[in-house]
């Protein structure tokens, strides 16, 4: 463990200077006097490492460098702050300046999800600090409120919008009734989607988020290979149509929830996938760009967080939030949490999580088709919950409204229910959350 | 300041066993295996100070004192846990605990909101923590965030729903047309509104909340003294008719603002009044007893936080948050946030607080009325933003929305609006919120 006497200068390296290290150096000079007051002692900027030096004629030369190594390592150093992402070679950084009793402030999820382990594990053998709470939902301060203000309190489940780019498409589809296809292309020519989009569609981004949310709330390791993950681009404009007849909306959530079997045997369920929610759910009014991440916990009840999850200057106040803490801790003594992993719940497969199922039928207009439907529902033990049936022109439309059921028993249902003759078409399968059961 | 060895055991003394203390005392006990597994430190409570003893035969008689005075200054209690509430006694014990080296949680806000700087000093002269999380919007996590997370950041406006009682009522006033006496008699009979519901109603209670969020959003020591406080007694129903006839609703607000003048001088507006916001804005969909809180930030833009600002359990849920924090300072070292008050910005009189009203007349139904309206505006150097017409039986109903301007100018220009002869009536006047100006 490096022990430093109390200090009037926080010395950091900045690794990265994109969008947001951008923001965190010009913020760092603009905002000195007022963080200096924050943090007990000067944040200074000690080094800048970029790929390429020679391209950052806006940057104050003599801070650049390529050699990350060398920096993070470097004795005048206090503080890194990683804003490059991906996995390696930071990880290596990462270790390095651990090791060398340095702490981190990183926006780094996706290898906060698959390595926070051995990240806090170095973090503890120096006794050092490793904050990360730009790397969930951007400037929303959520990770410290989960980590810190619900302490004292049991968690029972964590669900939100942690992708923009998504949300922004699909509230454009709900709001022009345009397909995917056609609304991902509108999304990129405004600078909503990057150009090979599929972290985000595909829900990759939301695992990594769900991974690190789901490990804090329930304090078991969960990485993102834990996570069940489906994206956006099946979601057709028939879903968000039938959803919006039902008074519903498609969200593409993260769902961290702790499951407790007949037996009082307790394990952690965590899915990135599309989801019809009631309009009057505060979930539903989250559009565009925004995050938002609602919260249930014994005590504290229902709770929801809501702002920008991306951005140059939304992250940068996040990294700076963290920042400030490092440097507290080095000036006044003290840590920031640890790794909280004590828990070390089983994480529970999809198939055995409970879900309910939305499905929306083309079916022949005859008698004794719902009791054909309904039959399915029953061989499976699938308990239906609302049926609503409408003719139209010789086929008739049938909506069905599941009650909680294990995912297995319920996909197993649909695919049954799809091969039924009377069954023109299934025009709509979606998971629905956020309603009374 | 007490220097303490690293500990296994963190001893608590509670003050009040009420609601909200007997919840704490239920969570400390059920829950003893996980807050140790997450503050390092067994929590254990010492003793339980209460006015009558033998009125508890529900608690462990050997922790029962009516002696705070002794209970506080015990040299096995490390924490003290204050729920007892308003100001005297509570001032003098929790000046001698803190004097004596005990750390204080406390949720109470109307001694924060007047002699925070004193408890901070005592903090600080015995190097101990001083927390308050319950003290405002219950179990939302929000004052960690503004003293931590948002630490890197510049908060410009704090707006928020902070007292469930007159958010009832105004929610129920909403819903059902009424007016305010017999909502009041409906939330007082549900137990929403305390017998004598001064404190909520005339705003008390919101103005110390917002005393303590704007001392903590900038950095400045506001008292409820300094804020502009205004109750829902004098809310209509046709103030809330008036709203929903134009896409709005009536919420009573407490909003802290920075603000700059013309010279670049900054200062604070701190105030409490019934407010007009948008039915599209995040703080008109929380009904009922839940509160919320929208923050604005140069940085992370706008957030809001939402959950259940009152109840026993929620409460107990930031007590134990703050509890878990303390027990890891007393365990690791290091120290939570001291009182901020650096900037000591100048507190804005609520005459030359920049505002909007929304003035609803009945008029004589003549010719050249909006005219004579129009002029007293002029008069007064208020841009109007929006007029509004219409007729019915020989006389008419004008709505004006103003730009903002002083709220001294807004005043006296409805008062002179009033006398003129061809304003019949004065249905409704209120301050404006949340809408691009």
């Amino acid at each position: 463990m490096s022990t430093k006497d109390p200090k009037d200068t926080v010395r950091v390296a900045l690794l990265g200077c994109g969008t947001v290290g951008g923001e965190v150096a010009r913020l760092l000079t603009e905002q000195a006097g007022e963080l200096a007051a924050r943090a007990g002692a000067r944040l200074e900027i000690a080094g800048i490492a970029v790929r390429r030096p020679d391209k950052h004629p806006e940057l104050p030369q003599e801070l650049l460098t390529a050699d990350v190594t060398g920096l993070v390592t470097r004795d005048d150093v206090d503080v890194v702050v990683e804003l490059v992402g991906g996995i390696e070679p930071v990880r290596g950084w990462l270790l390095d300046a651990l090791k060398a009793g340095k702490s981190v402030v990183t926006a780094n999820k996706a290898l906060l999800a698959d390595h926070s382990a051995e990240l806090f594990e170095a973090a503890d053998a120096s006794g050092v600090d490793l904050y990360f709470e730009a790397a969930v939902a951007g400037a929303i301060p959520l990770l410290r409120p989960l980590r810190e203000s619900l302490a004292g309190d049991r968690i029972t489940r964590v669900m939100g919008i942690v992708n923009g780019t998504t949300n922004f498409i699909l509230s454009a589809m709900d709001a022009t009734g345009a397909g995917y296809a056609e609304t991902l292309d509108e999304a990129s020519r405004l600078g909503y989607a990057e150009a090979d989009p599929t972290a985000d569609v595909d829900g990759y981004d939301a695992a990594s988020k769900a991974a690190i949310l789901a490990s804090l709330a329930f304090h078991t390791r969960v990485t993102a290979a834990d996570v069940h993950r489906e994206g956006i681009a099946d979601v057709t404009a028939s879903d968000i149509a039938a959803a919006r007849s039902l008074g519903r909306t498609v969200k593409l959530l993260c769902i961290c929830e702790r499951v407790t079997d007949e037996d009082g045997v307790e394990s952690v369920a965590v899915r990135v996938h599309p989801v019809m929610i009631p309009l009057s759910h505060q979930l539903s009014g989250v559009n565009g760009a925004f995050n938002a991440v609602y919260v249930e916990a014994d005590a504290a009840g229902e709770l929801m967080f809501y702002g920008q999850g991306a951005g140059g200057a939304p992250t940068a106040s996040a990294v700076l939030g963290d920042l400030v803490a490092v440097a507290r801790n080095l000036v006044l003594g003290g840590r920031g949490p640890r790794e909280s992993a004590h828990a070390a719940l089983p994480v529970r497969p999809m198939g055995q999580t409970p879900t309910r199922y939305h499905l929306s039928l083309y079916v022949a207009d005859v008698a004794g088709v719902l009791a054909q439907v309904a039959q399915v529902f029953a061989d499976h033990g699938v308990s239906i919950a609302a049926v609503r049936q409408s003719d139209s022109k010789g086929s008739a439309s049938l909506v069905v409204i599941t009650h909680l059921a294990t995912d297995a028993a319920l996909k197993s249902t649909v695919d049954q229910i799809a091969k039924l003759d009377v069954v023109h078409e299934v025009v709509s399968v979606m998971r629905v959350e956020g309603e009374d059961q």
